[in-house]
């Protein structure tokens, strides 16, 4: 079975994330990048959700791209199945997707987009007919992505001053998305409307998607970055060699309060202390109104493997105890403003997030 | 030629940072720790400058120690040569060392102890006795670091209340010093006084001196330690599960501005939010008169290759730019109390610690 239109699930950078290939999702393995850049290929809902899992794919709005198409692969191969034993597969695929990762909202909310798509369908409609529309759905969810991002990044770029010195961190990027970026979308667009940027990039222990992934992807394009350590922004701001912070996010609390990569709370709390504008980019499906506030958004605690070496090395002790939180949460009140592709939203609180999400 | 008593120059823990053998200096290899544990041995003052500037050893006070011994090696080797020789090659060691690294202070108070040596003995002394006394006193600076350890872990260890969450950062550890440690001899020296401790070691990017090192040292000694990432501290704190913090300092400014491994000023920024003390534990000798503020703090930028990877693994993308800042520089505002071997300095500022340095 050949299904799908492949033209638009084209990111518009050189970087691509995901893409449609012969029946079968195509993802750059983001565990090896930048030393190798090999795309990993998937055919099924369980695969997709491994790769989730073991961070192939990673960044809020990728993997709910990713999502949606597990969710398209697992009715590719259900597709001849009866309607029964087709409907019955499906639940378990939204099941394994739903729990491959725990913090991040793009993810519950493709699923969500696609389970609307089978329940417009209806219960009478083919296998074949819900499988057309299930991956649809997912080339319309990664369109969109993108032009969410174009759409951000035009709101964004008006915040970024000509000159700018600009510390991002772990990776918002193309890679993080579609295309474009959230965060680093943001920085293209600006470059694009003719402002000179230099882009600091944290390195983003453990899984350094600083280091590895936004310092590539903005080499790609030829945009200047600098690589530090994650414990170096403070002395930068300090030294006023810092102009404005932008990152992206994983859930987005209805009170405003941003979870985000591990380590970005502090930058915010840095930021008001030297003055500097703290910005976070984020699509309204990062927005999560069932949730009054940021401490009730799960945090993902990762195996220790991550923080006792890297890629096959290991610098820890044998048998030292590790905590690995993937993400920490930003109070509403640290941050200047949030950009999303509706417009920018300043000092956000309950009030603004639901007139722009809800 | 067979010189000192080196019973004196043995570490109280089970951790030997440097020793004196066979008229040479033996120091263990921090770069490779825990991965191998070797001893490195030194015969010439080029020897120990390099070993200090490539980081085989390092931390403020056993730079201190190991530049003393660098002078006595220096001393040794010149020792058959006429006294103006002698001399002038001292002079040259002298300059060597103290070009090895330029932000912890420890160094040129070392160097500074061994000048009083060779003027105190004037120039009239031969060469064997000048070697003699700058030999002894390399051993006495270095029992006199283990001394200042024990008497800043008892002042700190009332700092300390039973069930402390506590949080370090880089290794201020036996492994920084002679022996026992600032920061973890405070920590050590509150375990032998009855408390019960639990240690978070940030693994210390870029070199990971706490992932390899304090995690190694305080395994080493049975106490609990649990590894982060740098940036976990912060959700740490937010969450409430870090009762103060205690690191050591590389410089302190004549205002109580504290010089120390970079990513312990937002360390400190975050104590201040969430309301809990900010210990430093240094020596008299790390306490810098001369300098009015941290301003005036020299800050070493070391080579990109230790952010871009770690121990001949690279990850970070080929070309990248990289800035590499060692030390930052925290307020004395936001330091709770310095710790020393005179006592404990509340808030530190000018005054307090002119009659204490002074």
């Amino acid at each position: 079975m050949k299904l799908g239109d492949t033209s638009r699930a084209q990111p518009v950078t050189g970087v691509e994330t995901l893409r449609w290939r012969d029946d079968a999702l195509e993802m750059i393995d983001q565990r090896v990048l930048p030393m190798k850049t090999a795309f990993l290929r998937y055919d099924s809902a369980e695969g997709v959700a491994d790769a989730i899992r073991s961070m192939v794919v990673r960044g809020a709005p990728a993997i709910g791209c990713a999502a949606a198409y597990g969710i398209a692969l697992a009715a590719l191969a259900l597709s001849r199945q009866p309607r029964g034993a087709f409907l019955e597969g499906l639940e378990a695929a939204f099941r394994i997707l739903a729990a491959s990762r725990p913090t991040a909202v793009n993810l519950s909310w493709a699923l969500d987009r696609q389970r609307r798509v089978l329940d417009s369908l209806g219960a009478a409609a083919a296998p074949a007919a819900l499988t057309r529309a299930l991956l649809t759905e997912a080339h319309v969810i990664l369109a969109e992505d993108i032009e969410a991002n174009r759409a951000m990044g035009g709101y964004g770029a008006a915040l970024v001053p000509d000159q700018a010195r600009i510390l991002t961190h772990c990776n918002a990027g193309a890679l993080a998305t579609a295309g474009h970026g959230t965060a680093l979308g943001v920085i293209r667009s600006a470059i694009e409307a003719g402002r000179r940027v230099t882009v600091f990039a944290d390195e983003t222990r453990p899984f350094l998607q600083g280091a590895r992934l936004t310092a590539w992807e903005l080499m790609q394009d030829g945009i200047p970055v600098t690589l530090i350590a994650d414990s170096a922004a403070g002395l930068l701001l300090s030294r006023g060699e810092i102009d404005l912070i932008i990152v992206g996010a994983d859930r987005v609390a209805a009170n405003g309060d941003v979870a985000n990569k591990i380590g970005t709370y502090p930058l915010a709390v840095m930021a008001q202390r030297h003055g500097i504008p703290f910005y976070v980019a984020c699509p309204l499906s990062t927005i999560d109104l069932t949730l009054r506030h940021g401490g009730l958004i799960p945090i993902e605690e990762r195996g220790p493997d991550e923080v006792t070496g890297f890629g096959g090395q290991r610098w820890a002790p044998q048998g030292v105890a590790v905590c690995n939180p993937a993400f920490d949460v930003t109070p509403a009140g640290l941050i200047s403003a949030l950009i999303t592709e509706r417009g920018v939203v300043p000092r956000p609180d309950r009030q603004k997030l639901r007139a722009i999400a809800g």
